[in-house]
């Protein structure tokens, strides 16, 4: 448990890659992407070996407007179909839902009716009950679970080891580390990973790590993580996610050694669609303000707003996130 | 040596950061940096609690035309005085004296007389012999001195060993791990670094990482191999260095637990400093074509090029490099 799993050169089955280029990126852009971008990157995720992509949020109806936000916050059946078919590919399909802001109950189908493969639940620690309510559920249903534990940088030790203990006792699939500030480096990162790795112990349980690059940190920290068992990566093109982004699905393929991936149809896709989301005005990635944030251990949002204002004052910046602490 | 030392809450009283931004950064403006600039670094550096800064290069005025490049390409006596006078802070001034370019029996004057405190002697590492001359006559003048071996991920281990053997039996202060590509990742850099300190156990020379942040991980590196005893920490402002740039100073200020180091003034120089040079059209920093030389373990120049032309043809980048290898 305590050493690294594999060297360099390894090709390790258990990994998984997920893109959550739709889901964390369309935080940047409220989901508006055209059906062009998704398709798109279905068929680059698919090209490139990708295993699992993320579309977007189940997100409740009754709490979100429709007409705010693109369809990927909602991922309706009919709108997945219309992308994918019956996905014919290997790739599996995921959606997240998020603790106390989706109407699970009414808006999931049985996993035999649906095209999706695997439901990510999202939640606070102090979720941690609601969550496993809803992993049971989404398990009957059929679906694969993960329990997506965000602002795990904010948690403490006994609650941390309480929620693995719990989530270990259930049918979930996947607990995932979730750096949401990214203000983990790769030594407490990886002992974190211990942890959860530990807690999962002879369950057949995978642990998977997300990464935000608020210290240009994601990628280190992801394969960090990964050397010591951590096996479900997320990343997204280019990075794109919330604030300071993700890590780069590019730089995780080139990384990884299973011949299975091909960095080829990232950069493609690059050249092709990223280059012209940016162009729009999408602004996403590692800057000055959002490595303060992650330094303070703090969410984002002051930083977004920095950048949404166009600010570069980053000593004042600074200056008053010290003081409102 | 097999472990860490010291933990995320350590102050180590042994760890050095040395500003290289006009050295490193010098190469993507041919150090044609105002004398307005390079004042307030030093300043700045003064009061953020830098231990060195480099302030450029003793190049070889008959090999280089002095019109052609900024003063920092030579770092004159009368030059640096006139920005520093007689240095008059706890901050130890280096040069950097590349093996094969430089003049450095005429262009030095004994310690006594210069302003200058450390002479940094870059080779690769089959100039090791050639630098060994060097330091040993700097060190003779009085000089502190660091051997600089770069592009350390094409040696062969059997070369470095007796590179490391070899200057561990000189005079050199601090032997450096140089990531010129950018190709090291976590894991390779810490067992490289780890090879570093033990060739010099016990002989009182310390170890330092200059890294290039091609993939992304010039800061994870930066503080990955510090915590196995790395000492002397390279850093520059915003990464500014040549192509993917270097590890940024805010970055590893902000990480360092020392309260010496004072990140504020940072963020002040580089909102009136490092905006406005941006703004002037100097490029440097992370980007998909980096990426892909790093990942090839490959000298930068290709993706040098490429950003020089404004391209974004990642993909037939990508086929093109995997063509030329």
């Amino acid at each position: 448990m305590a050493g690294r799993k594999g060297t360099l050169m390894s090709v390790r089955k258990d990994i998984k890659v997920l893109d959550a280029t739709i889901r964390d990126g369309g935080l940047c852009n409220n989901f508006n992407f055209s059906d062009d971008f998704i398709r798109a990157l279905y068929k680059m995720n698919v090209k490139c070996g990708t295993d699992y992509m993320e579309f977007g949020y189940k997100a409740s109806r009754n709490m979100f407007k429709e007409s705010e936000f693109g369809k990927w916050k909602f991922c309706k059946e009919e709108d997945l179909r219309a992308i994918v078919g019956d996905n014919p590919s290997d790739m599996k399909i995921a959606v997240m839902a998020d603790v106390g802001r989706c109407d699970y109950k009414t808006d999931f189908l049985p996993k035999s009716e649906s095209v999706i493969d695997m439901v990510r639940v999202a939640c606070y620690i102090h979720q941690i009950p609601a969550a496993v309510e809803m992993i049971e559920y989404f398990h009957e249903l059929g679906y694969e679970t993960s329990c997506n534990i965000m602002a795990i940088s904010q948690a403490g030790s006994d609650q941390l080891s309480q929620a693995l203990e719990m989530l270990a006792a259930t049918n979930v699939d996947v607990i995932y580390l979730v750096d949401s500030y990214g203000s983990l480096y790769p030594e407490n990162a990886c002992e974190l990973a211990k942890l959860y790795l530990a807690a999962v112990e002879g369950t057949g349980k995978q642990i998977g790590f997300h990464a935000h690059n608020n210290q240009n940190l994601a990628f280190a920290n992801t394969v960090e993580t990964m050397t010591y068992g951590v096996s479900f990566l997320d990343a997204t093109v280019q990075g794109m996610g919330r604030g300071a982004g993700n890590c780069a699905l590019e730089l995780l393929l080139g990384f990884l050694k299973n011949p299975k991936y091909n960095l080829y149809y990232v950069l493609e896709f690059i050249e092709r669609y990223m280059l012209a989301l940016k162009a729009q005005g999408v602004v996403w990635g590692y800057d000055v303000q959002y490595m303060l944030t992650g330094l303070l251990n703090r969410h984002p949002r002051e930083a977004i707003d920095f950048t949404a204002k166009q600010r570069t004052d980053y000593s004042e910046f600074y200056k008053a996130l010290l003081e409102n602490d």
